[in-house]
């Protein structure tokens, strides 16, 4: 593996490693790096190409080198540690076409209410790509692991990526939801057809479709199951929701439950907000996404072109999964009229899972002090110029 | 079995038999009977008792002789009829606790936007219990059926009450839940350890967590698998979702997509609105439930005594399942300040699952035709009277 030389070459520079990026990409921080693709063009291809995928990263790229790499399993059966090889060739290829979001998305709109801690992401902290590599479920049994008599709580998952102190990023899932994923739960060597970039993981990822970024570790070094949670700081105190009366003053991480699925989330990627359409325009396209975490299909997108008084049906693009397995996005679109007389309107989204599980109508409703589960109606305003 | 003789005797009212009834119950429609118990006892017990448990009948309750009433399956493997002995003998019995609610649920909120078709159903048309039964998928592979390979797209349930035409209540989920819901959906013929009530199915009610309550066929006659949904009236025609701005001068029922999993909701139990709390209250306690549907488990109440301008999490009474098991609601209590000096004030509730789905905040923002799904945060009104 030759790592991509970035522009900084200090030899103390935990970043010097990092790899290329394409200039496309509008970055929220760059070390680490963070970035998500312009939005308009997000809603243009079902599949992310994978120079375009938002990129998420807590800690410096690790620069790994294929012959010392291993994947470590801590198991009750023993110890195994596989080499890629042996992970690409001694197990069937399995794939997984999967969105992918940060529990950030749309965080910009939140600290509009009253400020947070976090990246300030806008609509495309999201993206959808196939996934292919080891069933996880495939390479417990390998080793004589059955999934479904384990005794733990958690499955925990450590990436080589590390803080300063030398202690890896980590993250778990609880076992009861691993149970319930194990047939889609997949050990990922590649993301489009190609091998995994290094900002999505090279040369592994652990995909767990339906939740949140955040557990689906890149740079994967070890998987073992355990009592608990994940000690690590993005498990035990970060990801987590509370109400808007928390804030730092009064926040108990441990009362809250970790972010694992995520929910129904939609935006307007096409216009933009602040857009100026045709003067004297009569109708509008809106082009945007909408998801559910757990797998839990669209079913219904609603759009509107008077913030919110009338109300229209996208046209769901069918992602080709079924309605409980529904790990993709929905594309959609919808040709819609514009209020008459009026030189500026907003514009808005909102959609329904499979579940009727809806998005809540404001984003004050939902704030909290992370900033995370941002998925209130998404509105956008434009303005229409006189003829 | 011996019908309990109701008021009305005339021999053509196809009412004449229906069971007697606790006179606490709320009745929102005779004939058919559907009932409401008070709010405020509802929220007193986990198990609502069986006298106490919503009643939702669409046709009259039917009169079963069980010396005539068998089950009857159509599968591929034949069509076994079976008795009720043989039901309660043959299998082991299973259990599962779990809230049913109605899609009309709170409906009563809807109708002050805008007028609905339906029952108005205060926030008590749910309800909790223990039922007990023949696994569906024990049943099946009883007769050598196996539902993870059947080729078919539903799964449908036809009852004994029927329309004046002779055609009988019915419904169907898809396939696909039925494979997810395998070891939880029961044939049930008790309910709280008792035989099945009247009101609920006697003799067998089919038990589907997590699902709407119309789905979960009472007087159980016959299941078999479909290429497609029930062609019931309320299966094609009712219980499904729309926008603000479908009525039923444009409404396409073969446009939308059938409720089965139902979303989050919350209701305040205790106080009920218009309450004169005590003269110069400082706080306030309030009580209520919070569920959700597709066994997503109650992570978090939050509670406001000011119209929700500031949030207290509610302690939750443990259902004592697993949190993506979790059939059954979730009791809440929570003891808050009450803003001084106001003589009125608007109490709050708003409830998050594990997948993080959230309650939108306004009923104008889901009004639907039908008056279903109406899960917005619950508001209720009290006085403080001055000391
Ligand atoms: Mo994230
Ligand atoms: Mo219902």
């Amino acid at each position: 593996d030759v790592a991509v030389r970035s522009k900084s070459r200090d030899a103390n520079d935990p970043f010097k490693d990092e790899p290329s990026r394409s200039p496309l990409l509008i970055p929220s921080s760059q070390k680490p790096f963070n970035a998500e693709p312009p939005v308009q063009l997000l809603a243009e291809k079902f599949l992310t190409p994978n120079d375009m995928f938002f990129v998420r990263n807590h800690l410096p790229v690790p620069c790994v080198c294929l012959d010392d790499y291993t994947l470590d399993l801590d198991l009750s059966t023993g110890k195994p540690s596989l080499t890629y090889q042996q992970l690409t060739q001694n197990f069937p290829k399995r794939s997984v076409t999967t969105t992918i979001q940060c529990a950030g998305n749309r965080r910009s709109e939140m600290v509009k209410i009253k400020p947070v801690k976090g990246l300030n992401w806008g609509s495309a902290a999201i993206s959808n790509a196939k996934f292919s590599g080891v069933s996880l479920n495939e390479l417990l049994q390998h080793y004589n692991v059955n999934i479904d008599t384990v005794r733990a709580k958690y499955i925990v998952f450590e990436g080589l990526d590390v803080q300063p102190d030398g202690s890896p990023y980590g993250a778990s899932i609880p076992l009861e939801l691993a149970r319930m994923l194990k047939n889609d739960i997949i050990v990922a060597y590649e993301m489009n057809g190609e091998i995994l970039p290094r900002d999505h993981g090279y040369p592994l990822r652990v995909i767990i479709p339906g939740v949140v970024g955040a557990r689906q570790v890149k740079w994967l070094k070890k998987i073992y199951f355990s009592p608990e949670e994940s000690t690590s700081h993005w498990q035990r105190r970060d990801y987590k929701g509370f109400n808007s009366s928390i804030d730092w003053h009064n926040v108990d991480f441990d009362k809250s439950v970790s972010i694992s699925q995520l929910p129904v989330i939609s935006a307007i990627c096409d216009p933009v907000e602040g857009t100026e359409l045709e003067p004297g325009a009569e109708e509008v396209t809106l082009k945007g996404y909408a998801w559910s975490g757990g797998g839990r299909g669209i079913i219904r997108v609603d759009v509107s072109a008077d913030g919110g008084n009338t109300w229209h049906e996208a046209t769901l693009k069918p992602n080709g999964q079924t309605p409980y397995r529904s790990y993709a996005w929905t594309l959609w679109e919808a040709d819609i009229p514009l209020p008459q007389g009026q030189s500026k309107t907003e514009l808005v989204v909102k959609a329904v899972d499979v579940s009727y599980n809806v998005q809540p109508d404001s984003v004050a409703g939902i704030w909290n002090l992370r900033g995370c589960l941002s998925n209130a109606w998404h509105r956008v305003n434009v303005t229409v110029p006189s003829p």
